[in-house]
């Protein structure tokens, strides 16, 4: 990662490094397959008026026109192009566009690339890969889906080749009913006022309560004590109950959260912790609200979020409720490279460089390769008989961890023989049968541990 | 593809149409890899500058810029950054700056999304995928890669569920050396009529050619021969020598051209023709091109054209020549979606369903998911416990093909069976060994034959 590119905030990567992302990228569709999400991709333009619905993100968005626009006036503001800065809002757009085509509820993945303006910095792209997720009901979705995605979110995370991840999970309900039950009715602002808590320090966050909101020291010193709160288990429920609070939304705030962290705990211990201080994202979430975060690299920022929102979408007639998630699939890969954490077994695709004997036997060559592409054997055909020597040093400088030679016996008929360039070993080898050991039939990306 | 989609130009496919187009790109990707050629990507982005570096494209580039520049003076013109509108300007760009960490020859495919603001038309989309395989030398590039990346485009083609196609193949120095022996000079000018052969026939062709090019009778009558001439195997060397004409140029182009088109036919009869007519490109590459068309849908255009370059890029120390291709993905798949060409086996990846016997049973419904997720088996988990019959309907109504039911048995032991909806078959199954049959595993995109 000491290689700069060219464009600042717009990262390439070497071949050995594409290697590493599309591990991660294939474990992610294997894994959101497994759990029965379909796979869509929407264009990467949306209009400025769609994109900037959500509002305060004018900054961000990067519009996008013809060098030279021949049509008379250009458009009006709203109807201009820019390239999307999420999966989220494009996504909205194509279940109101195509729901009378899906089968709801709809679950789909979506991986791609997202624009955004933003100053370059580490973790922070203006050109980076999101894998999302997302379940999508028609007016109504049950709850269970929240406890569903936080199990699609471990087990994906679990496949990956990163350190331990914790997953911190939090509840809008219950946050805004403890509010209300301490009479802070400015949920948004409250949340404002937490989200500075790690940066700030509990003083200054009590002190913004009481100055900007009006809270009383009882209020702020309350709000102060929810946010505290963290457990790995669902003994958070009697650490709320504790604080003396009681609203209906509250109740239902924990019991959700309660499902979806005992679950979790159950089935992953120690990846899950109920965060009551998570405050990012409840501004724009309705219930759960989830982000992680890799054990060690905290200050990378979360790897994935999500949550449940009311309505993704809504045509005036119809709502679509759902809940979603989404992996930074560009911050997790550049910290996984800049950290050195997995390693790709060898640079190349190719298994095999069938080499050549004589430059009549190029065709030949391609024979015995084609031969092996059959059973599944990257190769490659030399170009040129140069002699043996150099051909090995070809496949040695690419990585590649066998040799194929044919040579024409006496009886005119070819014999063949396979190296392991690595090793050494050369052994008689039939074209029509041979394997490569499983482990080097194509690059295998591993994570590295520590100290190897 | 009656469905519209809702902006011109910005194809989007429902999820089962994805499931065609992620098989097209999976049968890709298999197949490059297989040939050794590694996976990049590059950044969306390039500069004004270096995209225009080519000449006569800017009415198609689509510039970007942020909605709210607030950095002062706007950027110098040829610095904006404009969306890439093919992936070989790109890629030069890529391997110059990276030349010192890449092993040559490269071998590299990318697949990516390219942008251009043309008027949208059947075929011609404003954003659409293409898929690219260029080999590229430091300095030098033997010929037989020319052959090479014809094997290659062959094989690639005949592992999609498309119909016969044919790829078509011509040679620049053929062309030129032909044109220098009857005393034509300008190639270009020459190309650029015979290149409008198809659209206004040969009367009009030979016209222009003593018109514009100031060509005598005898020498547009030459160059409508030569364009005239179409085999299936090497035979049109022959024929071009019949017509009198010996340059060195024209000789090393029949003996490059026999001997692709040689190779190819030897593997594949019938996939190849050497086309001497085949004019587009030509001016940009510098020996071999090909073009390739569907059998019955010419009108189509080329879905996989490419050719031999001098010089990919060069840093006035180093040249960097190359041969590569690149598929139309978006049009083909467009076609094979607007033909009912292929179809998957189903609209989702669930190959099972879980259902609940009642709601406490969620928790262990995700037991038995996992375990079945263990063998690579899709599944989703019914998020309430709704009457069985319901829970089947919902599996039917996603293409789901297994319901899989878990009771209590009278010992409190689960007991556990699996039915196939289609058949109304219902077997007891265990959820740690029991498999679907492979062709059930996941959906499987097939060619549909015609009148099936």
């Amino acid at each position: 990662m000491a290689r700069k590119t060219s464009l600042s905030g717009f990262p390439e990567w070497l071949p050995e490094e594409r290697l590493v992302e599309l591990h991660v990228l294939d474990v992610l569709r294997e894994t959101f397959e497994l759990h029965g999400f379909s796979s869509i991709e929407t264009r990467a333009v949306e209009t400025v008026g769609q994109l900037l619905r959500k509002g305060e993100i004018d900054k961000e968005v990067y519009v996008v026109s013809r060098l030279q626009e021949d049509e008379g006036a250009p458009e009006k503001d709203d109807a201009r192009l820019a390239l999307h800065f999420d999966l989220t809002v494009p996504f909205a757009r194509y279940v109101v566009e195509n729901g009378g085509h899906l089968a709801f509820p709809f679950r789909r993945y979506q991986i791609q690339k997202v624009w955004r303006g933003e100053r370059p910095q580490e973790g922070r792209a203006r050109e980076f890969t999101q894998a999302d997720v997302d379940i999508v009901g028609d007016g109504t979705l049950p709850f269970r889906y929240d406890v569903e995605l936080a199990l699609v979110m471990i087990d994906a995370l679990s496949r990956l080749p990163v350190p331990p991840f914790v997953l911190r999970v939090n509840n809008r309900k219950l946050a805004e009913g403890f509010y209300q039950g301490i009479g802070l009715h400015d949920t948004a602002g409250v949340l404002r006022s937490i989200d500075k808590l790690e940066k700030i320090g509990p003083e200054r966050v009590a002190a913004a309560l009481q100055e900007e909101l009006g809270a009383s020291p009882e209020q702020a010193r309350a709000a102060l004590q929810l946010a505290s709160i963290r457990t790995e288990d669902t003994s958070f429920v009697e650490q709320v109950r504790a604080l003396g609070v009681n609203t209906r939304l509250l109740e239902e705030g924990l019991a959700e959260l309660a499902e979806v962290v005992g679950e979790a705990a159950r089935r992953a211990p120690g990846t899950v912790v109920a965060d009551l201080s998570i405050a990012r994202g409840l501004d724009y979430y309705t219930g759960t609200v989830y982000e992680t975060v890799l054990v060690g690299h905290e200050q990378l920022g979360s790897i994935c979020s999500g949550g449940r929102y009311e309505s993704l979408a809504s045509t005036g007639k119809k709502t679509y409720p759902g809940v979603g998630l989404s992996i930074g699939v560009t911050r997790l890969v550049s910290r996984i490279l800049s950290q050195g954490m997995a390693a790709p077994s060898r640079k190349v695709p190719t298994a095999v460089l069938v080499s050549l004997a004589d430059e009549d036997s190029w065709s030949e060559a391609q024979d015995v390769a084609a031969q092996l592409r059959g059973r599944g054997i990257a190769c490659e055909v030399s170009a040129n008989a140069a002699k043996f020597g150099k051909q090995i040093r070809y496949a040695e400088r690419r990585g590649i961890p066998f040799v194929w030679f044919t040579a024409r016996g006496e009886d005119g008929v070819p014999v063949h023989e396979v190296k392991d360039i690595r090793s050494g070993e050369q052994v008689g080898a039939d074209p029509a049968s041979w394997t490569p050991p499983a482990e080097d039939l194509r690059p295998v990306v591993r994570a590295v541990t520590a100290g190897a």
